[in-house]
């Protein structure tokens, strides 16, 4: 049975979580964004702008913003979650109790939680004590700055229960968001946790010098390897030829707006990992962490990914990028299925 | 039964065709390159350059040019035609005679025969009066220029006969080139006959200002349409998820290189088809061709593609680029896999 959303709480007011605010806003239902902290609310509220996360960017009028969850949460139909993967299992402990009942939880994190090595939405179903069904995911190439200039994008929103996918499908449609329901949220998480690793690999063989057709195979052999993945998962190895795998991939990789991507450009041309991070202000990227919680979930279900295996030597075990690529032009000769 | 291949004879001395002699050639067969033009075979033999299509690369000594098809042929292990499309038929026609009885053939031509819409190895099969058994295919992400100055590149050789597949794959392995085998030959050749088209498109949003998101959902949706199609004709949907479709079409559709995506990139800017060939010296891109042999063997099978649909019209029927873009857009919402 469908049934219209009409109301959305976002929580999370970085430069995603408030694009894809805008996004509903503009398909139609009420949006009210959640931010951390009260002045970014304020400013919100007073000037249409995120003026940190998305500037110059004028949020529409059925858009409001608070520094109080309840009052986020407060009658929504639909509850988005855009928090920072590492902080989702803590952030939505403290909201747990105000969650409407049948709301749709909707992820818009991407990861694997590290330690427990789950995905998002189980770490939502967990934490929320509510079936698969009730949980979905929105994932696809999704530049938030090229969004929300309303430049044209595709997206997929996956839910175990396809009337949920349609009914979200239908809250954020509208004239440069297209998005395509999926019943593979497996897929869909994956590919989005595995991409930055791929990204990090192709901006080293771009540091090294490389063009457009190295970063072609390694793009397409990183999603082999995700699909290896996923299918021992209970993905659908379908999913990953998608906008969730291919889509988000190859935005990240060929963006030169990604930090992943960079990042390992920086240690291709030879920089060491804290010489990376001091040049990108102190963080590390993503990948560099999580390749290190992909390759463990890998191992525990004896799945071979040789780039991220290979991405975890250099960045923690001291492998040179020259060496990894001699590494993985020197394997056994394959069938493209392997 | 595996055989090495100890002797190759490449048809064609254009850029792919004489990289493609070089990559065998670093991977140990001798090799002889037939050149139409006497004058291309001798300065190869005197410089060991071919300074008309690949100037600066230094050929090995095991590589031989004449512009003899007979010298070529004598002896050959394995065949490559590397010879425009359109032409194949009539070339193949005239050394028909002249091929050693068990040589497999392989094809390093992309496209759909126009009028016949046959695929290349079926154009192949036809002329040369063999089994497909005999018959490869040779896909992937073939920027040749890259390809010959050695950078790292995965491909796929695609052939119903596992064996001979893996006979060429001996034959081409080396330090930098790393194939694939897959028997799917359909897949592997649709992949690279529909990629000029959605290169195009890729070009078309370019010039409009758009950037790598929506790229990267064109690729996905152009990728996506191209499987449906090569399903109705026999293929793997999973072959597109490879390197000799998501492969070569991020090659294509990413590098500046590529002269679909230029010609398209023309378009968007608001110039004629008229304007974007005069710039591109009088040439029409392949994709403004293919677009409709494809969209012919689309609709003889009852398939849906709406990118080639659209870029046929913009080519042929007068639709501007911008109605194209609301076109798609404002399409019925869909599950993934529709």
């Amino acid at each position: 049975m469908n049934m219209a959303i009409e109301r959305v709480a976002v929580l999370g007011a970085g430069s995603w979580g408030t694009t894809f605010a805008k996004v509903i806003a503009d398909s139609g239902p009420d949006v009210v964004l959640w931010a951390r902290r009260q002045e970014v609310a304020s400013t919100i509220t007073e000037t249409r702008v995120n003026a940190d996360y998305l500037p110059g960017i004028s949020l529409p009028a059925n858009l409001a913003a608070t520094a109080d969850p309840a009052k986020a949460l407060d009658g929504a139909d639909a509850v988005v979650l855009a928090v920072p993967s590492q902080t989702l299992r803590v952030n939505l402990s403290a909201w747990k109790e105000l969650l409407p009942p049948d709301a749709t939880l909707v992820s818009l994190s991407k990861g694997v939680e590290l330690g427990t090595l789950k995905r998002m939405s189980e770490v939502i179903r967990e934490v929320a004590g509510v079936d698969e069904s009730q949980v979905a995911v929105v994932s696809g190439p999704n530049l938030a700055k090229e969004i929300a200039v309303g430049q044209p994008t595709a997206t997929v929103i996956a839910c175990t229960d396809h009337d949920r996918a349609v009914d979200l499908q239908h809250a954020c449609s509208n004239s440069y968001f297209r998005p395509y329901t999926n019943t593979d949220v497996v897929g869909c998480e994956l590919g989005g946790a595995c991409k930055n690793v791929i990204a990090l690999a192709c901006g080293m063989a771009a540091g090294l010098g490389y063009g457009d057709n190295t970063m072609a195979s390694i793009i397409t052999r990183g999603l082999a390897e995700t699909a290896r993945l996923g299918a021992a998962l209970g993905a659908d190895p379908l999913t990953f030829a998608g906008l969730a795998g291919l889509g988000d991939l190859v935005a990240t990789c060929a963006s030169p707006l990604s930090r992943n991507r960079t990042f390992g450009e920086r240690l291709g041309k030879g920089e060491t990992l804290e010489q990376a991070q001091e040049a990108a202000h102190g963080q590390v990227a993503e990948g560099v962490k999580s390749c290190s919680s992909i390759r463990e979930l890998a191992a525990a279900h004896g799945v071979d990914m040789p780039i991220t295996e290979g991405i975890h030597q250099v960045c923690h075990d001291g492998l040179s990028v020259r060496e990894l690529g001699a590494a993985l032009l020197g394997r056994d000769r394959k069938h493209e299925r392997q």
